[in-house]
């Protein structure tokens, strides 16, 4: 890693530069963040959080969820009904996470505006 | 959208869905994080941003940064030096993202070692 970075709170990238990018390209994904916000609210069933999330295939959610397991952010729980449901629940550590989350969440909705009116400025000057 | 969340603070789910989510994607990327942190610090020319991220290629780099000025978060100024040169600089609304991307890091920074046990663990336990 090259990066040299001297002001103060500008160290994350320099202290353990890889780890750092790979973490925040997980809480990043797009999945990752919605599905650590529905869980805030609760414990969900995986089928509750698919319907609730929207737009989000089976497959891609699976995956999600493991890394999110993998990563000690969230619990699977099998309970022994018939058929079997999995319930997903954040850790300690998880809930860590929504306070950062939430902040660019709400960053994302206060600035929608500026951002749409940007695009549709650079769009209009990048036409031809 | 599906989703329905009733607690306060939560309200970025709902409102404009599929936008934050887009937007969330953008900003999770990792490039974006890094560019974004760079910049912090001051303008900085294309190579010298390469240079202090490490590890990107010109495409992606290129591709991070006009995605970043459409968005309005970055200006790209050329100067008609010879060969001419191109300088990036975060805008006031790019500012404005510097302190929930330094909380992400930060938080990921903070957790690092929880994040790597919790990998082993789980890497141990589902080995077979």
């Amino acid at each position: 890693m090259e990066s040299q970075l001297n002001e103060v709170g500008h160290t994350v990238v320099s202290d353990g530069c890889k780890f750092v990018r790979q973490i925040l390209a997980r809480i990043g994904d797009k999945w990752t963040v919605l599905i650590v916000m529905q869980l805030s609210a609760g414990p969900r069933r995986f089928n509750e959080l698919r319907k609730q999330i929207g737009g989000v295939s089976q497959r891609m959610l699976t995956r999600s969820l493991r890394a999110l397991e993998r990563d000690g952010l969230i619990t699977r729980t099998v309970f022994a009904t018939n058929p079997p449901s999995v319930e997903y629940q954040l850790t300690e550590l998880g809930r860590s996470l929504e306070d950062p989350i939430q902040r660019l969440g709400q960053w994302a909705v206060g600035n929608r505006d500026a951002i749409e009116s940007a695009r549709e400025k650079y769009d209009a000057e990048n036409k031809e």
